[in-house]
């Protein structure tokens, strides 16, 4: 096996780490999602019981960290790590989900890249040995980030047509070294990419660049094409943001196929009233661990890219005018070694 | 050389990455600061020229990283990734900052503890070989901090006693692989402790058990005591704070020695009206570059253990009455390997 070695912005891994359990939980909207099946447990309530959107979000996060632990027959203590972050201002999801459990933690702010984020943080802690069961876990709430980015639901503000829909889900995986499939063969952190974009209710236009960015610099290092992937997943470009990629990576001379977004394999933008398609952190985090893994562990797919994008922005920068940055992690995941 | 080692909380590095090159740059009242000879560069106008708090906060930075290429003679592609985090909503500083430079980006929350947390992981991934020229850097601004987390400067709000003083500033280091001191020989993530504290405005005692938690699981993991260290650096305490950790060390049987708190050091509490001390990311990250690691490079200090410290709350979360959670990230230093 060849040593882990960077080429270009691509860390290859000698020793692939494997995602041995992975673990979804949704709410309302997602109950009804075209793959309401791969989700461990679902929701008909959004405050699942809770005083506020902010506590629901994190009972979310904690539900959804307890599944992945019940799966893989562990408890907390024999966890080393859990990367993990939100869209909450200061990502309380996350920490309060944590607190006070026992197991050390890494807080991330990736906006909707986070899962993709930890995921591309936890393989190099375990290709390098610096960890042996890690725990990546994100989440999002439509009914928080609507309060914290655009405006609280109750002043009933309309939606824009390329406006996308926040997932409210929570998805968490468990990584440990090679054992069995999915392996992570290489991650490829992204660089910061802002094209001038300021309608906060277009991150679809906002984020195509960065996950183009990412890509074109993958398959560099690789020296790869779509053709050698069997799906390409990012996530969350929505409607918009998935024809601004393949127009650009096709000004780069490369015909994007085998591609879907999370945000629409998630829901049906016919029928279930979600703008362009989902977003948020939950989104790539739950259609990753419900979704896409199992296909991976079965065989049903061999060669995948798991690429999450997140916009940067905050409401205070969108009020100063600001453009929009955006960020796009990738991670190369396969069914043989 | 021992190889690279997990024991308890602890990892310690076999092949311990060194701090290169470090920067640090501040505002008006840190150009009064009993260490203002230790900052790369000060200013008297906390809008450092621009339009917005926000604005002036990612100026900051931007000239931290800067003076840090400068001192170093790196260009921004010749390193591999930056580590960032600050305290503003979607840490915005740090991400606007690195917008459209040609360097991956890897973003963190971990509030005043940014600092510890992102020297950590970039010195795992030195460590394990995955990055050859890291830069960790992190900010903080009294003016966006204020805003964001308090009231508003035009208020006039009135500061209580317990308050602590956001630091103006951004601090930065350059991680790489073994060549001279500063060492990182060993890194201890923290867990996150909650101990009920609910007053936003006494920081100190919500971190405290945080700040114990991860010192005594660190001397456990290395089998030693305060004796073995020239100084124990941690930011940002505060005086009340300080004091509760030594009080949590004694009740734990350990008499803390050699301990200085960052937020002490940058200002002088008795004639600069800053409360119990300094805060914020920029703290602990500017006392750290400007002042701590000259010190071990020239051997003056040999070993030394910086532990910075963030408290994990949001104003939503304190709004709603919840408590305080809390974390302590370690980083143990040395002159010789």
């Amino acid at each position: 096996m060849q040593k882990t070695q960077k080429i270009n912005d691509t860390i290859m891994f000698g020793n692939p780490p494997s995602i041995t359990f992975s673990a979804c939980v949704g709410g309302k909207k997602e109950s009804k999602s075209p793959i309401a099946n791969c989700f461990d447990k679902l929701y008909s309530d959004n405050y699942f019981g809770k005083s506020s959107w902010e506590k629901a979000e994190t009972y979310l996060v904690n539900e959804c960290i307890d599944i992945l632990l019940k799966k893989s027959n562990s408890n907390m203590d024999d966890i080393d790590f859990i990367f993990s972050g939100d869209l909450e201002n200061q990502c309380t999801a996350s920490a309060f989900a944590v607190r006070n459990k026992p197991v050390q933690y890494v807080g991330l702010y990736g906006a909707c890249s986070t899962m993709a984020e930890s995921l591309c943080l936890a393989s190099c802690f375990t290709d390098a040995n610096q960890s042996k069961k890690t725990v990546c876990v994100t989440s999002s709430h439509f009914c928080t980030a609507e309060k914290q980015f655009r405006t609280p639901l109750d002043y009933g503000g309309q939606r824009t047509p390329t406006a996308q829909w926040t997932v409210t889900a929570s998805g968490a995986v468990m990584l440990e070294p090679t054992v069995s499939p999915p392996y992570v063969r290489s991650v490829t952190f992204g660089r910061i990419c802002d094209y001038g974009i300021t309608d906060i209710n277009n991150m679809g236009a906002a984020m195509a660049p960065a996950a183009a960015s990412t890509l074109l610099s993958f398959f560099k290092s690789t020296n790869t094409t779509p053709d050698d992937y069997d799906c390409i997943y990012t996530g969350d470009l929505g409607e918009i943001g998935t024809k601004l990629l393949s127009n650009i990576m096709s000004m780069n001379g490369i015909k994007l196929k085998n591609h879907k977004d999370c945000g629409l394999i998630i829901y049906d933008v016919k029928t279930q009233d979600v703008g362009v398609g989902g977003s948020g952190c939950g989104c790539s985090a739950s259609v990753l661990s419900g979704h896409i893994i199992p296909m991976i562990r079965s065989g049903k797919l061999k060669k995948v890219l798991f690429m999450a994008t997140g916009a940067l922005m905050s409401p205070t920068t969108v009020f100063q005018k600001d453009s929009i940055p955006a960020i796009a992690h990738l991670v190369e995941l396969s069914h043989c070694l």
